[in-house]
């Protein structure tokens, strides 16, 4: 009998907004956004905020709430927001997601009410993923409150738990409905969370935009200082750049499209053997360091651009070297050489790795050499021992 | 801060293929399939089997290890079938898809492996899933071994468990790489699933293709005989009305398109108030009895037309009343009302409900008139009830 042949096309378009004090009452953004569904009446919204967010910004809960009785035609809330702990620890428990399902099924959120979750990386990625298979898809609204998650994870189109020990080993490709930043949610963070997401744009500079690499140069005493213009500047062009591409020719990596992951099949594991401890940018700073030299060694990019790197990773403050790069497993191999195996059954197919041949220019690579990871491991453990007295 | 737009579309394709003996050695059509990924070397594969098809072809799980032996360069299996229960109990209980899960994890399926589920609508809805959230997507590859999901639910894009007490209450939209309907399966099915999917074919027969209806009329009699030749021309036909509507302006359903649901509402809810001892066909067949005589009783419908669907249901086999259709809740009201409530929850927005307007036909309402409701329920009452001995 005749096959039958099944063709289309999914159309997906959303926003990422910038903008200042979300949920002052005089703020249009998320009316507006709503809006854009043309339907009448309120909408149902469930919020999900991140338990760092609610204490660092104590009358938020209590802001949300002004907010929509400033908006009642826009929306209206089902229940208080469900506040969840934030950080990748949140992600490592299914208690967190039956949570949320829970309260989906309790309030009756369907498949034309809003989820919108604000937060870390860790809550978006559990929120949305709780979004993505509730009623096979509810509308999902990130509010990103880290500058990780407002310049690369927030603003993409993947969610995610861990489950068996891997990072993200559960999750989909789901679009959100609008990525809304608020630049305010970046004031209460602490040094750590404002320095680690300057990692990822370092990465995407590093592999797609020499000029943007030269502008965080530029700017990364600045950035170092919290300079927030710095940083509103960084997280636009970093944003565009994960944006533009997602909107590439496999937004869902269906064939074998990479994600902008140079730098990162260290970071995941290096994330795993710090049991968390690592935030994710400053495990990718690390990754970033360790195929930078890897790409030097290999011959691929000059000493002078290698410590132009790791110079510039410094100088942000970030380290280059953490115990868990040189840890060994009980056969006397290294630990993160393992993450390579998860990291390409993870994304499928051939191990695909993403290598420097100058700055502003990756070169992906199928193999790799474990005694030059060696070598770069203990060239970098080096530079972070303490120097000779005499050169104090 | 300019806005960012992000806009692309993911292009889906997958066939839908016709076969018999799929795991004859010399049967190419797995092996034609896999190569379609162009991927070089054998594909990693796992297979998980319905139970049910497990025992009525003792031989299944042979075949495939003696087809996976011929086809070498095609496939090779990462680990011996899994074989979970099937029906639509397996899927209430999390503890299959954790075995699915499980297996995946443990015996390294990555994006790249193919998970081939063979079985009923109840475990490829629930292999479906685990393949739609492991590593955000592993390629799956559907053998539908029943009517229904040959026809309807086996040939789209859904998948799901059901949670909360509620059908599906979890679940995406993830197209599969390929569908292969192989004829044999059906050979060994009870006659109770043998007649279950024709429903679904009068459904979509009623609503779309007035010719499609008359030849089902035509050969009622054949079908209800199990003639195979007649059940191959309505499951092609069928299907290719499913796939025809899934390609339509909104396959993930995202915007207010509906999905085929004619006679649905009340299929769900007796199905569940039956505690799934109703098949999901049967209770199909008595939601749109329900349905046509609910549009009958609205004026949209002749009596005439009425007479004629209700007595091919009948020809076919299919009961049109089920003690579950008059339950009452504890306060008085009909259980299957909620239904109502459930099935708008669950599809979002407005309750949208499609009825006929004349056969081949169909309307959307979007509002239900109880007393309409349980007149109809009276009138399929009273058809099922014994003749008077006179007219014996």
């Amino acid at each position: 009998m005749k096959t039958i042949e099944q063709n289309f096309a999914v159309p997906f378009r959303y926003g990422v907004y910038f903008t200042e004090n979300l949920f002052a009452p005089s703020n249009q953004v998320l009316a507006d956004v709503l809006a854009q569904d043309r339907a009448s009446g309120p909408r149902k919204v469930m919020f999900v905020v991140d338990s760092g967010v609610a204490e660092a910004h104590p009358q938020l809960l209590e802001h949300i709430h002004h907010y929509t009785l400033a908006h009642p035609d826009a929306l209206q809330q089902v229940a208080a927001p469900l506040v969840l702990p934030g950080g990748e620890e949140a992600k490592n428990s299914k208690e967190h997601l039956q949570a949320i399902l829970s309260s989906i099924n309790k309030f009756g959120v369907c498949r034309h009410s809003y989820l919108i979750a604000i937060g870390g990386g860790a809550v978006l990625d559990l929120a949305g993923f709780a979004a993505a298979i509730a009623h096979r898809g509810i509308r999902h609204i990130r509010v990103p409150s880290t500058v990780l998650s407002q310049n690369d994870s927030g603003v993409g189109v993947k969610n995610g738990i861990n489950a068996f020990g891997k990072k993200n080993f559960l999750g989909t490709f789901a679009p959100p409905f609008a990525v809304i930043n608020d630049s305010n949610f970046l004031l209460t963070l602490e040094d750590r969370d404002w320095r680690s997401g300057i990692s990822e744009a370092v990465k995407v500079a590093l592999i797609k935009d020499a000029a943007f690499y030269q502008r965080i140069k530029q700017d990364a005493g600045k950035l170092a200082q919290r300079d927030m213009e710095a940083m509103q500047q960084l997280i636009h062009r970093c944003a565009e750049l994960h944006v533009e591409h997602i909107g590439g020719p496999d937004p869902f990596e269906l064939g074998s499209s990479r994600p902008l992951d140079f730098g990162h099949w260290a970071a995941h594991k290096l994330e795993q053997l710090s049991k968390y401890s690592l935030r994710h940018g400053e495990a990718v700073a690390i990754g970033i360091a360790l195929d930078v030299v890897y790409s030097q060694l290999q011959g691929l990019l000059t000493e002078a651009e290698q410590d132009d790197v790791l110079d510039l990773l410094q100088e942000l403050g970030f380290e280059l070297f953490t115990p868990e790069l040189a840890q060994q497993t009980p056969d006397g191999q290294l630990a993160v050489i393992q993450g390579l195996r998860e990291f390409r059954e993870h994304l499928g197919g051939e191990l695909t790795i993403m290598l420097l041949r100058q700055i502003g220019v990756g070169e992906e690579v199928h193999h790799v050499d474990e005694h030059l990871v060696q070598q770069a491991i203990a060239l970098l453990q080096k530079k972070r021992q303490p120097q000779p007295l005499s050169q104090v």
